[in-house]
């Protein structure tokens, strides 16, 4: 598969279903330098993800393996910030918050249209978060 | 395991039995730069595959998992081009068929005899075959 | 720099003048897995793009070292695929046309209009080309 | 996750039960260049690593699936070199001696200590071990 | 060379003399996985540093080539946190502060002393310190 | 390029005058997962070479930057094993014996005649090297 393919397969693999996909260099038989994708998805969306592997790339077999997965559960607050609203991702294990973490997309737009480097939107949205969330981690501790 | 070795080992490991093998970049503790084998075998093969492994490399600790693969039905055809014939091998997903992929070896025969790039030999030998494979398979979606 | 980041200053340093922006995944000091950023660019941009580089990510260096670029004279054509004209870059080596390469985002933008797999509008592409390049390319060696 | 944490977690991991900790350089989506931190580990600890991982690094999963591992038995002999005694890590296949690895630590302190290359001390220390592996290995096939 | 040596030879570069060193993946001839050793350092190191890595490695070779860097300006601060004084690195460009960024040996102390994640000491670093650094930054732009 | 082709384009450049090749698994924009191709070779063989990339990958550019080589001066051996004579090159230092590493080409030959481990060969030549490289070495330090 030529390189200019695994960008265009992997947004394709998203956007139809794949929960997670991303690509590790690796070296094959015969001196080939190649690139293995993997796929992350619900049983539900195999079948569909293995045809596009299968009709998108040169490969001639697809390799599958189960496995699960263990996930923080989830919510999203708006953080204030000099530049206006941004939206952050947190995360709780057994029910305590445990990081917050600034949406890209949102910080990637405020980048640009504030002519600001990212990794100042990314430390300012980090510190406009109040209460702590490191109090409330050894709070549980 | 020095990499001297690994392109060794591969080899042997496909002459015994090994349905594919690669090679991951890793890196593991204590700043060490380190290199993963990667195995894909049937049952029958991987008594004698760990073995060798086990042998042939450093490693005291071979990790197994099982894995299923899904496969293009394929086989393979001549394809006449200004320079002889070139095999070729197609695949078909649910009886269409999908790809066609001119042989390495015998890309790189023909170049080498012919004195042009091998880039040219693949395109000239996709060039060569009729009928479309994306008419058929157009048909079918 | 957290790799969110990466692909934001890679993009910002292509719209800021940069001829080629890379990735290389490298192993550091203390068990740090890190990433270098490589940037090609004429003189005129380079003071522009260290800035860029010392801003946008958490580096306090940047490494120079001058380079030259043999690069093929180029041209586009337009060529007639059954999904419509696509682009193509052609790459001539002292007066000789030795390559044609279909552009990916014509590519791209066709097999998603069409719900074709890229690789066959691709492949299209090339057996659309006359006369052979190959050809050309034979005539003069 | 930044760079400057990777090695502290792969530490952290060790000291907390993994039997193995390996980073391997994955390109995710947006053009991230990003690692990806693979823990092998016992079932007991399972639930304290992946704790560790979320609460460590920025990631909101984990991955999971199960693997088996074939070890070679293994012993430790001191050897005995011009530099004084250096510990080997010796492995068995089906009762058979078929390696002798000199301790990486063992090295380190000898080469610093007496100011020669490690890899000296690597090959001083496999030629002052009787007898030959490889003679008890060929007895054995 | 094997792997265990890369993070020896890594750690002695930076003790005799060593601005930088990094490894990076490779695939040589005939299926080898090797890595490639970056060193950067002044011209009055440079002999004793290729000199150990002809000693210390297997190469029969090093490559030389001259670059020259640009750094920021910096300074060292401590910022008070709710675990005592961290330090952190202070970046100026063109007499602007541009970054802060808190010293990994000392987030790696205070998490294993307070017993909590590395990430939350950096990012209480960063929010203890006051002025904001994207204050001064838009400042002079 | 295709990964088919790294492998091709690497023994050419070899057979063509290059003194070292090796790959480098690097990220691109959009996602592309490419392969640089770095060659080393005398300014003689620079215009060859740089037609050979042009000709033989998609490529339309070649970086070319000039590097000095430092090299150890060189020797070799024949080593008497318990399977025959292995060649062996020795580097010396200032002319000093700094180390001796076995043939691979040999050592491959021997381990797939006498069916043992290529890592028993390597080891075993080395065992029968006399007198020892780290006396030399010692002797002059």
């Amino acid at each position: 598969m030529s390189p200019e393919i695994t960008g265009y397969v992997m947004e394709k693999l998203f956007a139809h279903g794949a929960l997670d996909v991303f690509l590790t260099p690796i070296f094959m038989k015969k001196g080939r330098a190649a690139t293995k994708i993997t796929v992350l998805c619900h049983a539900d969306y195999r079948d569909r993800l293995i045809e596009m592997l299968l009709t998108e790339t040169t490969t001639f077999g697809v390799r599958l393996s189960s496995a699960t997965r263990v996930k923080l559960r989830r919510d999203f607050i708006q953080i204030e910030t000099q530049w206006g609203p941004i939206q952050a991702k947190r995360g709780y294990l057994n029910g305590t918050l445990i990081k917050t973490v600034p949406e890209y997309e949102d910080c990637k737009r405020v980048a640009e249209e504030n002519n600001v480097p990212i990794r100042d939107v990314y430390v300012e949205t980090l510190r406009a978060i109040t209460p702590l969330t490191t109090q409330n981690h050894s709070a549980h501790r």
